[in-house]
């Protein structure tokens, strides 16, 4: 076969896979001509095999984060031919999406992470100086890397945020590619591998295959050899490689469907009404909505700023065209998300149907349903309708906006609109109270889109929005813990010790808890 | 129905159930006369949804913390009839075991677990000051627990290390007592609930069901009410319940069965052969061998004097007592596991036959194989029999006990004895490479028996030793993170913050990460 070649065991090599497929042109809604391969199953098995050899010695972290960075400055070197790659493949805008936000968002991704391996204080060291007991994180094993359509680069299984986590970690990854952009991302595993050969690491510490089966995949989740497996995509898929790394025993880091409910309290509309009309339509189109974060229901209580809010959205989503979305699939995918909404007893204020230009284009839509309707059914009104789509839930009071509250699942996020001298403080306090235990992050009058990297960030949520409710795919230290294994050393020689536990600290920055405390100092040793 | 009362919804009420149970008498093998009830689902409905409402609100932590402190305090007062109950129960000695040794360290958990409540560091929380987005780690909701038989107090449900730390992060606590020592945990129970009063926590904080039936506890375990599961036994029964949970999309951690391998270097036994000989025979034969790190498997290098350290460890298992087991299945289940070693080919040191004796005995049992007869058959011949065995693997040479460890699955723990000066250093760094990514504990040069309270402990291991290979069980502050939830708060206004994410140190001595580094200060707050 003439498709690219697939990186596996530490080579370039020719896939023995006998299918193919083809990414799209979503801009134009055709299928591009490469022919990309679908590996076989012995090609995953070499993959596991391998990526289990890369992780059978620990890696000096300096050599780590020397990759980490140098993969960065690859991926900037490249830079021009790796945006136009993606915007082919996903119509995302080169300038300022894919060119000017995404790009440098991964890079430093990529360079936080190579700072947080060389520092090492993700990994916990606690030391016991009183019995002699150690402990840190250390790598899981190999990580199994499934990334979403969404985001080529940032969440590009070889390049986003869990591969820069589990790298950071020394974790070899073996990155699954999106089939809607898999020229990116061969673009991408080129530069990553070409920077493993320069920092000296395990040739295979970064394998990437463009595509398997279902069955394959969910065999690769199981698999004995790996470690701890990391996806962000659609429920779906979601619960499927949940149940095949559950069975195993295997970690697995879920980042699903979210409908970030967004509530806007009267007295915010009072003030702002206006800019809060512009904030939710930002949000909710940009990218044609194809965010995790996206603000999909958003809950109101009826009344006569209410309805001129909805009068208000609703001129915005007429009057901006509608984006292009990612893939065929995906417009299928919303429109069925989009009828089921309906089905479900919401109505149509604008949208609900396809869009005309080029690609596939699906209206901006706007559905509405009173409170009283939502709980005859919120579990079908809470689903999700990825892309351009939202639902406003209007209730009829603020005790029933409560009760709405309390029949959401876990989600991403979760904002509150409300006034700034206080006017809305009580009914704020008690709202806020329901949603907390149901996202991972709550908001204060700003939208959900927009997942800054920071050290204190959550970009996680209860089930279902991710599979564990403890801990974040973006944020740094964070992210990493969730590739880490507790190591303990108990009464082990110092000689014999890690770098992290020994008594002088590795860096002279590396946080470590000693003695229950947290320090940079070395471990003090009294004379004898 | 005459049987003591359950402890559900904040009082001690007649249970519903229809059935009963007895606990037993280990010293004489004999049912006690008390009958305890067994749960139906209308009460397990009731735990839930009483949990649900204690969990509705966040608990301040002081009042956490008094309540462990009171608890503990309490448990100390009535010290002796909780003893008294716990031995006729389990037969474990009064003294020194249940009296001198599990007492204090349950006492000594909770006061660790209430100091760490009140300086609130195992939360974890993050501020980015720039962005102004906090997290921390809050109650993931409420736990239920499943203690094991062979600690009434110090893993029991509702006094032990589990309970301990779900209490410390404010999640109410639904005990199901181990059926063995029922006695013991309605004492315990009691002295909880007293101090829940006392301390003004919500009623429903502690509450405890003797047994219930497998289905009932498998539905509770994937109750949309629970926001995580503990347990502590068998495999078998771990098994179950993660399913069960994972499922529901619940955290789960258990701490199942683990043989605990323990490799004894040439010059280790040149060395000081007897000692090591005395040191195995007591941590194998302590408690009858019933303890989660029991050293069940023991390799070693075929030699003259391995051959020695045989005979002198059977010398030791025979003039040895067998002590009496904590129960008839207990021993069913012993004699079970050493046929089913003796099935794959381990011959018979001695022992492997009842004992005589009161009670439940099973001969003090020291099985053996080759390294080849044991790579041969690994799966089988890594099977727990849990008590007073152990099998010794004789391997050829070096390289052959680098493939049995490379055969092992996962462990709690994991030891090597070595020369101490450096006689036995180049083996013992290729077979410490092998066996650290198998255990959760790797420990030099002593038995594994004995799990330090240490902040870094690691009482947890990877997978089927336990369900997650990042978590302790035991060492505070790590074991109370497993029932965190990630909260995150973005651009929420400081009057709305959590107290332990306001720019003011809550306590003055709490560890918070403020942009990357952790400190005890304030968030530093720049004139405007």
């Amino acid at each position: 076969m003439n498709s690219p070649n697939v990186l596996i065991a530490g080579r370039w090599q020719t896939s023995r896979g006998t299918e193919a497929f083809h990414a799209a042109d979503p801009a134009k809604g055709v299928d591009l001509p490469e022919p990309y391969p679908i590996s076989d199953w012995q090609e995953c098995e070499s993959a596991l095999a391998a990526a289990s050899e890369a992780a059978a010695g620990e890696i000096d972290p300096a050599r780590l984060s020397h990759f980490l960075t140098r993969y960065a400055e690859r991926i900037e070197t490249r830079r021009k031919e790796i945006v136009e790659m993606a915007n082919l493949e996903t119509a995302l805008p080169t300038a300022p999406r894919l060119n000017d936000v995404e790009l440098p968002r991964t890079t430093g991704q990529l360079r936080q992470a190579a700072a947080a391996a060389l520092e090492g204080s993700w990994a916990m060291a606690t030391i016991d100086t009183k019995s002699n007991i150690r402990s840190r994180l250390a790598s899981v094993g190999p990580v199994l890397i499934f990334g979403p359509n969404n985001f080529p680069f940032a969440f590009n299984a070889v390049s986003g945020g869990d591969f820069a986590a589990a790298i950071a970690t020394g974790s070899p990854v073996i990155a699954k590619a999106h089939p809607s952009h898999p020229g990116a991302t061969r673009l991408l595993a080129e530069e990553a591998f070409a920077a493993v050969g320069e920092c000296g690491l395990p040739k295979a510490m970064v394998q990437m295959i463009y595509h398997l089966s279902k069955s394959d995949g969910l065999r690769m989740a199981s698999d004995p050899r790996i470690g701890a497996v990391a996806f962000t995509g659609s429920r779906t898929g979601g619960m499927a490689l949940k149940a095949a790394a559950d069975a195993a025993g295997k970690p697995v880091y879920l980042e699903m469907s979210s409908v970030n409910p967004v509530v806007i309290l009267p007295g915010a509309l009072r003030e702002r009404l206006t800019k809060i009309a512009d904030e939710f339509a930002d949000s909710c189109l940009a990218a044609t909505g194809q965010f995790c974060t996206n603000p999909g229901l958003v809950v109101l209580v009826a009344g006569e700023q209410t309805d001129k809010f909805v009068a208000e959205v609703k001129s915005r989503f007429d009057s901006r065209p509608a984006g292009p979305l990612l893939a065929r699939r995906g417009a299928a995918s919303l429109a069925a998300g989009v009828k089921s909404l309906i089905d479900a007893g919401a109505a149509v204020i604008t949208g609900g149907r396809a869009a005309e230009g080029a690609g596939w284009r699906y209206a901006n839509t706007l559905l509405r349903v009173s409170g009283e309707e939502f709980l005859a059914n919120p579990k079908h009104l809470q689903g999700e309708a990825f892309g351009n789509a939202a639902l406003l839930v209007i209730a009829r009071d603020v005790a029933e906006t409560t009760k709405i509250l309390g029949q959401l699942e876990g989600n991403l996020t979760g904002c509150i609109y409300s006034e700034t001298h206080g006017a809305d403080d009580v009914i704020y306090n008690h709202l806020a109270a329901i949603l907390r235990r149901r996202v991972g992050r709550l908001i204060n009058d700003k939208m959900p889109t927009g997942v800054a990297v920071s050290s204190a960030m959550n970009h996680g949520g209860p089930y279902p929005a991710t599979g564990h409710p403890g801990f974040t795919a973006v944020g740094i230290p964070a992210s990493l813990r969730r590739f880490g294994r507790l190591e303990c050393y108990d009464n082990v020689r110092h000689s014999r010790l890690p770098n992290l536990l020994v008594n002088k600290n590795p860096t002279g920055k590396t946080w470590r808890m000693i003695d229950s405390a947290w320090t940079c100092d070395d471990v003090r040793t009294e004379p004898n």
